[in-house]
This record gives structure tokens, sequence and C-alpha cells, in this order.
């Protein structure tokens, strides 16, 4: 994805900061995140409300939120997901761009269990303790690490998004490279003959 | 739906608190909501975990909460929803069975808006301030008025829920009548012949 960016509502998304991309919908680490793993899923589309969503754009963003999730629990050695949609300025909504928050859990990771949404909402309306938000630099590290899960998820873009693994992706590739060494095989033995 | 019961984790549900059934999910109403119309939507089949769904049901389960939502948005006159699951216990899951919090929001709902949330993590651990949950009859009067609004939905239950409205609904039964109507008219007249 180097090069491109994406439209996240009024912002714009350096592709350096995305480590996910289906059909309809892309994966992108937070500029200042709740708990560690605390990342993003949107649909490509610059949509604010939810309900405007097409149903083949909910079904992609809910089973790339749902691949994604499983990738930050497993990388974050977390043991529980807060999954959530601000959608609207009342509930919160700063960014007018439909938006999943994902937000790997752990016993003990705020004082009380629900403080988790108080700092969601304060979150993109503070910068850091440090009076900045993370720099781009940063952000970037941590999605290389998280795109390294999904390496080969781009070899498909159905309609439904196909993950491929490395070991899936050896056994898509390996056959074709036999077939490519026979024909050689077959040609050179071919040119034997004359 | 009358008569049926669904399994919510370790709780039976009433039919009569259910007012959406899709192929996969099921939408009911909350025995303890934090604001007005806060509903819950959920998978039929009884799976912990989100990541456990398969790709069909997350499609399903989301298809139906965009439907759903809309729908307590417009009937409670609010501008926004928060969307929300607590996937596991260290994010405040306590029934083992995935669901969706669907909470429509208006401005000034609560004195801060993240509120809502330390009131979603408390509402089914603490009874209500008359010292009961709602009762049946308080629950089913309400799925009862969200039931209409998806009155027909259940003509068709495809892999993916097509809603139909009453209009729809009169498209479809319309054609119907008239070709009994002719039958009745043809056989008639064939009797008259004799």
């Amino acid at each position: 994805m180097a090069g491109s960016s994406f439209r996240f509502g009024q912002h714009v998304l350096q592709s350096s900061c995305v480590f996910f991309k289906s059909r309809l919908s892309i994966g992108f680490v937070n500029r200042k995140p709740v708990v560690p793993g605390h990342v993003l899923v949107s649909p490509l589309r610059v949509v604010e409300r939810f309900g405007e969503l097409s149903s083949e754009e909910v079904a992609d963003l809910f089973m790339a939120t749902q691949t994604i999730s499983g990738v930050v629990e497993k990388h974050f050695q977390s043991t529980s997901l807060t999954i959530a949609i601000q959608d609207g300025p009342e509930a919160g909504q700063t960014v007018k761009h439909v938006h999943v928050h994902i937000l790997p859990r752990k016993s003990g990771d705020f004082p009380q269990n629900d403080e988790v949404y108080e700092a969601l909402d304060k979150h993109d309306k503070e910068v850091g303790e440090d009076g900045k938000w993370r720099t781009e630099e940063e952000m970037a590290a941590e999605a290389s690490v998280l795109a390294r899960y999904f390496n080969c998820q781009m070899l498909m873009e159905g309609p439904y998004r196909i993950i491929y693994n490395r070991s899936q992706c050896a056994i898509l590739v390996v056959p074709i490279l036999v077939s490519i060494l026979h024909t050689s095989i077959c040609i050179n033995s071919d040119k034997g003959y004359k």
C-alpha cells in the first residue's frame, strides 16, 4: 500500500498507517490509542453514518473487524475486546466517516472497567500527555508489525475478502512453480529431440 | 413468534420480548435499558465470543444491527447511536452470548456524553431503582410496538434477510389475490356453460 493515501472523513490517512485492506474496508492504527492495540476499521467509501452503508459494505466492514480483532487480541495478548461505533455527534463521533473502534482489553487495564469509554470519548479531542499526537513514524512502525499478519491477504479481493496466510500462500504458489518447472523441462526435452 | 422461546446465553428469552428475527439473528428488548430504546441484537446460535461467529453470522448480525438501529433511531426520535459489543469478561460481558448493544442517543441524554458507557457497564448488574427488572409485560409491550416496523420481514428468510414493508407486501399479495379471484371467476364461468 506504499505511496497511496486514504480518505478518513476530513483527514488524509497515510498508507503507512494502514495495515489491512479488503475490497471495501481498511484497518489502520490510531494516532492516540486508548489502550495498546487500539485500532480502527472503516469503509473505504466516505460515509458519515452507519445507516448509509450498503449491505455489502456492512458485511465487509464487520468481517474485517472480526479478522482484525482476532489479530490484535493475539498480538497484544489481551483476553477481551471492546468493539464500538460512535454513530453521530451525540454518540461522540468527531470524524465524519463510519469507523469501528477495536480495543484489546486486559484485566486491570483501567481502574474501573468502563473508564475505557471515558478515554475513548476523549482520545481524539486531546493531544497526548507530551502535547503531541503519535508521530507518523511511530504509527507506521506499529502498522508494519500488524500488516505482517495479513501479508498475503490482498491476493484475492472478492466481495467478501479471503485471508490467505503464509502456509496457504505456499499451497497456492507451489503448484504454479511446479507447473512452470514441468513445462520448462518438457520444452527442454523437446529441444533435445531435435 | 408467539409460543417459542430463544436461548440468550444462560437465559431463556421469551418470544414476547423479541421484535425482529432474521435467518441467523434476533433483536430483542432489554430488561433494564440504559436509555429509552436500548435494544440488543444476537446471533441465534449460542456463541460466547465474536471471533467464533461464521462469516455468514457476522454479515447477518450486522445487517440486522443496521436495520434495527435505523428503526430505533426513528421510533425514539434520537439523532445518534451508540453501538457496542462487550466481547469477553474484561470488556464487561456478563451474558456468555455475543450481543450488540444499540442505544439511541440524544443531545443531553447524559450530563457527560460518555456516562452512557458507565451506565451500560452497570445495567445488567444492578436491578432498577424500584428494586426490580422491567416486567415481562413491560418488555412485551415495547417489543410489540417495535415488531410492527418489521411486520412482514419473516416472509423471506434468505441467507441475507430482506425486509418487506407493508407496501411491498401489498405488491406481493395483490397479484396473488387477483390470480385466485380470476381462477374463481373462470371456474364459475365454466360452470355457467354446463
